[in-house]
């Protein structure tokens, strides 16, 4: 069945029918990514039943769905698409991302590129994204992250643009972790086009899918409506850079209208494209996250994966009662003085003191001279 | 009454008698700050009699306050004082500072170097703090914070130390702003050395104070014992730059159960002093503030002084219908197409594009070519 020109190639035991998937792919070039009126038709009618009533005429329709759907040409898009070896994918087929489910107006059908069973890849996966005019520091930030995820067996979904995108997917083909591209446009068109290898590899190791048919172009409206499936394919959107009004906020807010978590990672406030990571965590919408950990804490499994807390350097002196730390503190390191004048430095009790300062020097903090004790410098354990 | 060995000038007008001003000066060398003996003692018997009892040896208090006040020289406490200018403030002063009341255990008294009256100088005021290991970055950040909140008439309060303290108070300075520096040991011991000119300049400009009396040393526990007046002493806390361990988180801890605001800046997360920043924010208990606006919001009145929401450069496209705008997007730039082709670009309704694209033409966004249409190329206004 791979040779299949109705795309129905890995969809084997799936319970869609042809027609119904033919239906499907025609819906994807006849309305745009989001349309609630093609959801709504589709959902309560069927793909197959609605786009017999558009091909019809019936004037309660869209008239714009009947413009496209009189000049559809289906087969060539499904030329298109086996000439790039995509198939269609549908709800009820086995590889079916049910995140996306979770949108208002779900993808109608979905044009998928690459070996990759998109539902695995996507089940326990998290979007990195961000400007395309990035800095050396957030590309680095997006790469290690990327890297970082796809090594403990995150799937990493981004938008393949300039920047972030393209970073986040680089730092998971580096490591041979599985990244999946969500276009804007067909399937069959690299964008951008300096990215056209960065797509190939994507789709060897992935998958490289679309919500529109194969040859329908990225216009800017698209790129938005793209954004909202990177925000359901994931448990969870981070935002490595991101200018004020940067799309990538947008698939952020998605994400968080969905119940995703949100991750952005700080920047130098300088930075005009950390500036919509900032605002994202002053909004409430988005947690900081500085490392990988902390990215598979935002999106792993509860408890299992949780990140461990940053800690500073250990310090032979942090697990002191309390009491002998205050003497410790008190203790001066260049002349000797002795228990009385430690408690009255320290304003402590004079037993206390007495019982604390053999207790220090057995740990190596404090020496006696003569008659009085000094502490001896503290070393930082590494 | 200016030159009054016991500390009286400047609180003419005060209830406090001299007597009560002398006891609580000598519990500020008996007792640490914070301690909840001394704190009770004083609250429940008064300051002269509880001292009274601890010269009388009473057995049911800590030997600790029988052997310093044994030791004690009130005499010489006054006398440097008023060398270096310093008076004792108490509460029930005019100008005490009623921040200071909200701690668990308020100081027993304040000893204050400078002309400012410490409660104006505080009721309206920020702590900008930090670490001492600073960055470049950090220090910058804490000046122009510092200056730009100063400017804005708010007291800047901070701990004098290196790195982001100094360059907090430094900022103030630059602008004829008010600063106020909080010591953990005596009024009269400029710590650290390097800082006595800058220590100088605030004693001038606003305040230098501490809870302890002069001639105490700066010890370890008495930081973080001032560190909680700092807190207490302003409207919310700014922590510019912490390591994971930095004593400014312990500022801002105070801060927060105290129930004043507190803000991080963040920083590159490859820097180790904005870690503790952002581990901050990361717990909830602090939100980025990035610029001076940010910073008022955080601490200023209501509504009155909120910040601005940092906006993008604004397009000409912004205040576009919506359905305009999804028109505009489908227009191409290098050859004109017609309305119809429009239409189907977009999955828009032909009459709503017939309508929007003179409407997108007058706004000089779309031009005529032949037949169809073009796309003028965008501008971004400044």
């Amino acid at each position: 069945m791979s040779s299949d020109r109705d795309g129905q190639a890995r969809s084997e035991g799936s319970s869609v029918s042809l027609s119904e998937r033919r239906a499907r792919a025609a819906w994807s070039r006849i309305s745009e990514p989001d349309d609630p009126r093609a959801a709504l038709l589709v959902r309560e009618f069927g793909a197959e039943a609605s786009l017999a009533d558009v091909l019809r005429g019936s004037p309660s329709l869209p008239e714009v769905f009947r413009m496209r759907a009189e000049r559809l040409v289906l087969d060539r898009d499904l030329e298109i698409a086996e000439r790039v070896g995509a198939r269609i994918l549908c709800p009820g087929d086995p590889d079916w991302p049910e995140g996306v489910d979770d949108l208002p107006h779900p993808p109608i059908c979905l044009w998928v590129r690459g070996p990759g069973d998109l539902a695995a890849l996507t089940s326990r996966s998290v979007s990195i994204v961000g400007a395309r005019s990035s800095t050396r520091y957030g590309e680095t930030m997006a790469s290690d992250l990327a890297a970082g995820v796809a090594d403990r067996g995150f799937g990493v979904v981004s938008g393949a643009a300039f920047g972030i995108d393209g970073a986040a997917h680089r730092g998971a083909l580096a490591v041979d972790g599985f990244t999946v591209a969500v276009l804007a446009g067909g399937v069959d068109r690299a964008y951008p086009v300096a990215h056209t290898r960065l797509l190939e590899a994507v789709v060897e190791s992935g998958a490289v899918i679309s919500e529109v048919a194969p040859g329908s172009a990225p216009t800017r409206p698209r790129f938005l409506l793209r954004n909202r499936l990177i925000a359901a394919l994931t448990r969870g959107t981070v935002v490595v850079e991101a200018g004020l009004r940067s799309g990538s906020l947008n698939t952020a807010r998605t994400a968080a209208d969905l119940g995703r978590p949100v991750g952005v990672v700080p920047g130098p406030v300088t930075s005009m494209v950390s500036a919509g990571c900032h605002q994202a965590s002053r909004d409430g919408m988005a947690v900081l996250v500085t490392d990988v950990a902390e990215v598979v804490d935002l999106v792993g499994a509860y408890g299992s994966e949780a990140a461990p807390r940053p800690q500073g350097p250990s310090r032979p002196t942090d697990a002191l009662d309390p009491v002998d730390a205050q003497v410790l503190a008190v203790v001066p390191f260049r002349r000797a003085i002795d228990a009385t004048a430690v408690a009255l430095a320290g304003g402590l009790a004079p037993h206390a003191v007495a019982a604390g300062l053999p207790r220090l020097a057995l740990l190596g903090l404090v020496v006696r001279d003569g008659a009085g004790w000094k502490k001896v410098p503290e070393r930082c354990v590494p």
